[in-house]
């Protein structure tokens, strides 16, 4: 087979239970001696883990919409020189909680800036680096509000930012992510995020399997 | 007369003096009644000031290239609409230590990156915004770089990150500030920054009393 280590990013509206199916995928690989490791956005580095602090914390006004998307950019290019490449090149496979796509839905749907130049400026800073298979966790984003409420009064308070936001904003975060499902089909699975983390869990891996069945009778793609 | 207020920058390699020409030319403008504040970049917000402290700290390989010409662009955002903007709006004139010019020269010239991307991203991000005079203080890095170092020995570290780059970058960034003056000198002063900090300065003086007096005849610039 030889397939070459592959890049995950695993993509949802707030408490849809990304981090999860992020540890639940590298279990999956790694059962099956697949090499890899799991990552986060922003984050994943140092210098991104600084900037997820910066913006994270503080008031939803605390930083302009503009400069926003400039940071999580610059966290993007440290995470993908750093972290992603580098593990790509040694055959490691990455699954990454967030990565471009939710600068597209949040920066893009959510804030408004257009969808021509948030991906104009990723081409720039960061390079044409794009995952192998986005799996986007679809839910209704009150749902997900209401999961996410739980965990914040349970003391995980540094997403409190984007999860201030009203429901609205986050039906048209949902929407993007299924709009990017669309336009790029090979590339996006969409999975049910409702029911518990085990149902959640197991059509996510199952999508995943389909998928990777379906990249080893298909030429590679260059990417 | 009612000239409308100004939007200064000081730019110069490092050790030419520039802080203590935007101390000079606030003192100036308000001893004649004019109302002006002074700030600087990267910083002059909340928000600015934690870039500065992120992208200023570390070794110089603590940041790609491409990510810090975004944080830089983010603070200048912030810069742009939280501080300059709104004092220009009542009346009050604006001089500060560094702004676009720097990020041309320093990302540009220094680190290689197309001063057309650079104007791109900062039409699009920061908006159509540049200053009505950029004093260039021009020195033989050489010559700034032993002042710096003499400042650095005394305590003064934050700028410890590009003041350790070798002199040959820095000679790019002065003969980049010399040709964006070349290229719009209506908006451009050079200065002769060598000598005594009393003689940089009356120089400063005079060159800014002139701009001024061919400013008050003829008619006044939009943007």
């Amino acid at each position: 087979m030889g397939k070459a280590a592959c890049f995950y990013a695993v993509e949802g509206v707030d408490g849809s239970g990304k981090s999860g199916i992020v540890t639940c995928i590298l279990a999956h690989l790694t059962n099956q001696g697949i090499p890899a490791i799991a990552t986060r956005e922003p984050g994943g580095t140092p210098q991104g883990e600084r900037i997820r602090a910066l913006l994270l914390s503080g008031a939803d006004d605390a930083w302009d919409q503009q400069s926003e998307l400039l940071m999580m950019t610059a966290a993007r290019v440290e995470h993908v020189r750093r972290v992603i490449l580098p593990s790509l090149a040694q055959g490691i496979s990455v699954v990454s909680d967030r990565y471009v796509g939710s600068t597209i839905a949040y920066q893009g749907a959510g804030r408004g800036m257009t969808d021509a130049y948030i991906r104009h400026l990723h081409k720039e800073a960061v390079g044409d680096v794009w995952p192998d298979l986005v799996v986007v966790l679809d839910l209704d984003p009150a749902i997900g509000l209401a999961r996410s409420r739980q965990r914040l009064s349970a003391g995980a308070i540094d997403e409190g930012r984007f999860e201030t936001l009203d429901v609205d904003f986050h039906r048209r975060i949902r929407q993007s992510y299924l709009d990017q499902a669309r336009r790029d089909p090979s590339r996006h699975v969409v999975v049910d995020a409702r029911g518990t983390p085990e149902e959640v869990r197991a059509r996510a891996i199952d999508a995943i399997d389909a998928w990777r069945a379906g990249q080893a009778i298909t030429p590679p793609r260059t990417s």
